[in-house]
């Protein structure tokens, strides 16, 4: 129940600022009050939903400070992350994972597409990439601190989607640029070089937080797998 | 409820590893089983109980590598705070706030008391000392991120009380040289050395993490204002 | 007479690995051998010349590995600046002139050119951007080791002159995009991040290594004024 | 002669600001003019001697300014050694080297001993870390960068000497404290942490520069192999 009202919030089903009840959800969602009530808390911890029980929640509205704010701390866990997988060296089998995540990328942009499809599959490559290297870090508290700040409704609408045609090319070919300098950090031991890298492209969609903020409330027509963290 | 309830977790009145039920706890606390149910899904979520609410929880026992990759995050997350305050700058306040932190310290380990009353004061005051730099990074996410990482129970079952005497006033001089550093650095402006010093400072129990572990089950003897974050 | 003689290599008049002499130079620039010792003393000082006063002296033959290193030191103390240049901040004149560099670069870029005098104005605007960094830093010493490191041969065979004409302007762009990237650190006394994002940006060459070494041969036919800094 | 020269002014028999002529110094060591110019070119370059062949030579004379920002460049490249060193990884006799330093540094400190012949074994012993740690960076480039920044006064005039009896046997604490958590980030491949470590290692002696300073005038007792790295 909170994976199903989690993802109504995060795809914009119910809206930034929206009061949600109980009673209400139950009868939306056909069920009893008590798993919604658990879910609630469950959400509201995660700072999806804000209020309290007795007093009603709303859904969360985010301004452009709270996105500045969320992306800064996300790119010194992704920083970690990336630093940790230079120091500890990869296998085999996740070097080989990280280039074939670039080597589809490649493809992908050199296809010069710039639909939605593109960006959909470009978000999931790029989860793949990501995901990689935080497996690779292996720290599961950095895990679990990764996936509580990715679990925000912006991660349903990414950059790519807002972008003029021209800059989302662009914000690919960089992002993928940044990729390969990535891994090159990561191949060599460069712990310093790869954390620095990584942060430099977490903080990318900082300049666009405005635009990302904009278009949350249109956020429903976006796929909901693409990936804020770019 | 759920305060209460992790505050006799924290404090060992609810042994790691030891099974909890709804019923269980509500007859305790002297409470209906509701309230029961949402502190335990908030518990769930802050990773101090295991378990389901359908299967019955669990208070989570921390290993050594729980420790240890918390510790890192948690060094990670606190560099980034002392990093965004060189940056920010201090307000003359803020900066008296530290300085008179450093001075009280200075007394204290002056002093060479060594007992439990030291300990805790120490900790206050430097609890104090870390709680002022994150307040001048004024990053909110990073402030709740942090404080879901010092929401352990080890949190209550710092070094200092499980060190031999010689070791605990070294290492309570130790952790003034870096406070006094830190200060140095965040006046500077140096973001990059603060980070870093942050980091090494905040590493430190990392050295007495299987002491920490051991001393977990004599947990509730240990005053439960003490901070791990040294 | 040391200017004469070190700018005589730099320009590749006298190549990498020639034997000189005393004599030949002083009967060569029409001079005493008095002047053409001390000046070679200094050279080999500055590593450009190899040998000693009694056997003989060679022009330094700079292999891939010696360029690599070098480029590696310059990256590391060119971070050092940007970082000091972010921790003492910037005036409002100091200021100005990046961003005049800037606007001129973006001009510049703009036009599409791809031609010796572009690549010259290139090089002249982008050494004033990096001096003013440098003179920001205002640490005497580091602006002397970074002389040293720049009075190199490869200083006069930089990058732009040897890259296809797609890559060249592909790298003037995203040498632009790092200069902007570094003055909103330097502006936001973002140290850390300031100091990283010049040393990725001083190992650009290093991609391009190989090339640089082949190039040296042919230096004579490119403008002394093009530094390899980029 | 080079090499004999520089001995003179670096134990301080030519002291700071002494005003040296090429007859002068011929006849103070009985050899020609010629040798005594072209080791006159050589420390000028090295910024050990000031002027011209023309107008005579000046000892530098070091300022506070001076000494501080010698110190923050030598702490950058001491850094970048550390870093890569972390980043290279050790060979099993590299690392041997490494624990036997810090070994016998234990057992000095252990000793309580705190006379001039434990400042110089300690010297000695610091210097053969640094050294090797340097040696395992392997990059040519950097080491000719440290040995420049090194071949300075104060280094004969380092901060145990000046220090009293209290505050030496601390600072070898310290160091010795340092050393240790240097080599168990190179051991970890930890690159930006062996970085930032080294760096504040290599910037104590900066709280102590003032004092460093005044004693420059007293160099001539104090024996010559000690080193300012610390």
């Amino acid at each position: 129940m909170t994976a199903r009202l989690r993802e109504l919030i995060l795809k914009g089903a119910l809206p930034q600022g929206e009061r949600v009840t109980e009673s209400g959800l139950a009868s939306l969602l056909q069920v009893s009050r008590t798993p919604i009530r658990l879910a609630l808390a469950t959400l509201q911890q995660e700072e999806l939903v804000e209020g309290a029980p007795n007093r009603g929640f709303r859904v969360r509205r985010f301004t452009l400070e709270d996105l500045r704010e969320i992306i800064e701390v996300r790119a010194t866990l992704e920083g970690m992350a990336a630093r940790l997988a230079a120091e500890k060296g990869l296998s085999q089998e996740q070097e080989d994972t990280l280039v074939r995540c670039i080597d589809e990328l490649e493809v992908l942009i050199a296809s010069g597409a710039c639909d939605h499809a593109t960006f959909q599959r470009f978000s999931e490559i790029n989860i793949a990439f990501h995901a990689t290297i935080t497996e690779i870090a292996g720290n599961a508290a950095l895990t679990r601190s990764l996936e509580r700040t990715t679990n925000l409704p912006f991660r349903s609408a990414p950059m790519l989607y807002v972008l003029p045609r021209e800059e989302a090319l662009m914000a690919m070919s960089e992002s993928q640029r940044d990729h390969i300098r990535l891994l090159d950090a990561i191949r060599q031991c460069q712990g310093a070089r790869a954390e620095f890298l990584m942060r430099e492209h977490a903080l990318i969609p900082l300049a666009k937080a405005a635009l990302l903020i904009e278009h949350m409330d249109a956020a429903l027509t976006i796929p909901a797998v693409a990936d804020g963290t770019f």
